[in-house]
């Protein structure tokens, strides 16, 4: 299908590189496609970025069934533009639109709307220190229909917002605790999809822990509260006397693209991972054997974010000194030489446009 | 604060009374109202029923930061508005409003906006048998921004819709199964708020029930997969042994103005009504003694739905020979009465407008 392009008459100022924040300034043009029940898939479009259209009865207002995904470009030193893993996040997308009852979308379409959408906003792409060009695509239920049911039509956009590094702690270590009340997903539920409902349900917790001075929370699973899911809106990994443990993918936890990356290049330069279920009993005791080296959260907006202090209840547990590791920043420095093309690309995870 | 009107031009045409479905046709007029976090909530505005102006980036496509509410609007037979315990709703907007980190509204002005947005659509009110005008009151994140965060900003609508039963069935027994793999809802989430991602959550269980021939499932509890929380979008109760159980307020049931009403309309007429945790296995317990009565589920929008059959894997209950049960029926009749003004309101729970 042929990508229709509507030009917009004048471009936006850009704002400062080293300013950015996190997702507050979209670019030029954005991606637009429909789906009817008849029709499928049709009309992909780009078009000037700006306010939408949608009933007020529009089902993702009221009923929340949406996807949505995140993955970052990059300008390298030749001037190209480089995209990591696109192929892992697209998949994700549909299997997201299938936890949701959401149409599937052609995996190319997909990504040739991305590729057509950077072209176009290349400008867009900041290249200071730590920035990116955040790429968001979504899928919402668009039916003007306020019963419960799948929605009969759906929009699936693309916009791009030029960022900074997600923490106002930079690289520097956060202080998270682990929450015991609130909880995100649970098994059976949908807390493996990237869908609004997971991000609304850690809303609460996540402003409770801003407003006592932490960056996040460490999420407990939802049955026994016992053990360990994820960070904030990040995966998380744990260096416990030299070997590393992460959560294993069990329905309830994301399957981050930037985990899968960190555990196979924690692989790669040698050390053994292992995914399994992991209580906050073992972290606190090994803990107090002095075994617990490194914790760190990995995410694409993120990429690697360094762990300092993780509070359960009123005990606080210092990692490293309130330091990010050596290992945390091994990964953190590949991760990123990696994805802006500064290191060979072992696992051909960089797609170039 | 003076509501704006906004006038249109022409109206519109209404849909057959007969043939109304539920949640598919809309009224001539919507309200609107924004928040902004240094000016609250401002500008309430009666305005044309239409498609709404949205950012792409807007949280709630992305992070399902919403709450709703549903009640139903009567013309009695002075041609005179009721509204059915309209507080209970406006109370649990707010509830709902503090759950998911939205800021509360004004409690007299929600229901003003309602009164004055009926009272300007009343001739949609439709007087067929079984037909009322549904209010859909809601609110969602309009900030636009990509950040996971509560919103800065956000808009509360009402819209109307002229709506018949709730279900194809009509007043017929439902038939649905005790769901095992999905779950809904755990203590500690959002189960018990009015907001977009528990109806996310639910939509691939319902789907697969409609596929499999049942009209909803009977949701257990998040931890153990053992006790009763609700059916489809209703809360249940159980006739045993002539005396009517129904599931406690947990933090994952959502707290039903029908549940409540129907449990105080059971003490009236002189049933002893128990609210507890409700297993599985009791149930199936006491359909093999005999005892299970009656079961119906309670919602506004169905108001009283009487179940005929409940599955349990391949175990096939039937209650009450598959036929609305007596106190089932008297309840649906009472209640539908009450809301319609044609029998003694003893609890003023009323509104006329």
């Amino acid at each position: 299908m042929e990508i229709k392009l509507i030009e917009r008459k004048e471009k936006k100022p850009k704002p400062n590189q080293n300013n950015l924040g996190f997702g507050q300034y979209f670019t030029d043009y954005m991606f637009e496609m429909d789906y009817y029940l008849e029709k499928g898939w049709i009309n992909p479009t780009i078009k000037p970025y700006g306010p939408i259209n949608i009933e007020p009865s529009a089902m993702v207002l009221h009923y929340g069934q949406s996807v949505f995904e995140g993955l970052k470009a990059y300008l390298d030193e030749n001037n190209q533009i480089r995209l990591f893993r696109p192929y892992k996040n697209i998949e994700r997308l549909n299997k997201s639109n299938v936890r949701m009852c959401i149409p599937e979308i052609d995996e190319n379409m997909v990504l040739n709307a991305i590729t057509e959408l950077l072209k176009i906003d290349k400008e867009w792409i900041p290249i200071a220190e730590g920035t990116s060009l955040y790429i968001r695509p979504f899928v919402f239920a668009s039916d003007g229909n306020v019963g419960v049911r799948p929605s009969y039509c759906y929009k699936f956009m693309i916009i791009l917002s030029p960022v900074g590094a997600f923490y106002q702690e930079g690289f520097n270590p956060i202080k998270i605790y682990v929450e015991q009340s609130y909880v995100r997903a649970v098994r059976g539920g949908i807390g493996e999809a990237k869908t609004a409902g997971n991000y609304a349900a850690s809303i609460m917790a996540q402003s409770l822990a801003k407003k006592k001075g932490f960056s996040q929370v460490l999420w407990l699973d939802g049955v026994e509260q016992k053990y360990i899911e994820e960070v904030g809106t990040m995966n998380v990994f744990f260096k416990i006397n030299n070997e590393v443990f992460t959560p294993e993918l069990n329905g309830s936890i994301l399957d981050g693209v930037t985990r899968n990356s960190v555990i196979q290049l924690l692989k790669d330069i040698g050390y053994k991972v292992t995914e399994k279920r992991i209580s906050i009993e073992e972290i606190i005791q090994s803990q107090k054997k002095g075994e617990l080296e490194e914790v760190f959260g990995t995410g694409t907006a993120a990429v690697i974010s360094p762990v300092g202090e993780i509070w359960f209840g009123d005990e606080k547990m210092v990692i490293n000194d309130n330091s990010a590791g050596k290992v945390t920043l091994r990964l953190y420095d590949l991760l990123t030489k990696i994805q802006r093309g500064k290191v060979e690309d072992k696992h051909n995870w960089t797609v170039k446009i």
